[in-house]
């Protein structure tokens, strides 16, 4: 897609940006908007065979934007440290490319289950309750990888 | 811009907005991108006398996009807490909505020692003489502020 990277000695190998995918608590999710201005918002989300999965509120600003264009990126930072005498900053991040499509079914309930071990882990029978009964009125989206890009400062 | 906030209850009023602007060390630039793909990527920011100022090296895919549409936003996060029982996480965040232009002299000067006094405060001499002998192959991009939308999980 011809986002080749400036710095080429501080592109990611690939196991490394699986790892910061997997660990990472959240992302920022940029979309086209709908009015010009491109919307970027932060998301929890989970990292499944091979594909993102986020949740969403059956309504907001967020759907009507995947709504018009599907087409996104998502951006994931890992830890980061100010290098004060180097007038830079030392960090890791992650751009993936892809489309967004609803899940339903199986894979939805695999995605909200990837949730509940990711970020709730200790609470895994309350949340399969919770899950029971929010599940109808949480969307989840998924989204597609079609390329990742990985830059690290060291 | 229609970008209602669904949870009323979790906005945040401009005194905390502010606040998480200044002691923020990273947001995500969102912008359309060239390919219909929208783009996403951290970057290091000052905020002063009510815009944000970011740099760019002179050539790259951020710079060709806002070339293409200058209207963007720029998601700040603050500290996170995942709240496992509650199947929740805590966080403040900021999206800021606006146009972004290049600038110069005096205003380019400003920023620039903006970020020597956020990020390198320890090193501002030294900071002073790299400016001068960088400052011709930095871009400085200005974001004027036109919407600011502030939500936390408390």
């Amino acid at each position: 897609m011809g986002k080749e990277m400036r710095k080429n000695d501080r592109s990611m190998n690939e196991a490394d940006i699986v790892e910061l995918l997997r660990m990472t608590e959240y992302g920022v999710l940029s979309m086209a908007g709908l009015d010009s201005y491109a919307y970027g918002v932060p998301l929890s989300y989970v990292f499944l065979n091979g594909a993102l999965y986020f949740h969403s509120a059956l309504e907001g600003y967020k759907w009507d934007c995947i709504q018009e264009n599907n087409q996104v990126s998502f951006c994931v930072v890992g830890e980061t440290e100010i290098l004060p005498s180097k007038f830079s900053t030392k960090y890791q991040s992650v751009i993936v490319f892809g489309q967004i499509t609803v899940i339903e079914g199986a894979e939805k309930r695999e995605a909200l289950i990837g949730f509940l071990k990711k970020y709730s882990s200790e609470f895994m029978e309350k949340g399969l309750k919770y899950l029971e009964s929010d599940e109808h009125i949480t969307r989840v989206l998924k989204l597609t990888i079609e390329d990742m890009l990985g830059k690290a400062r060291r």
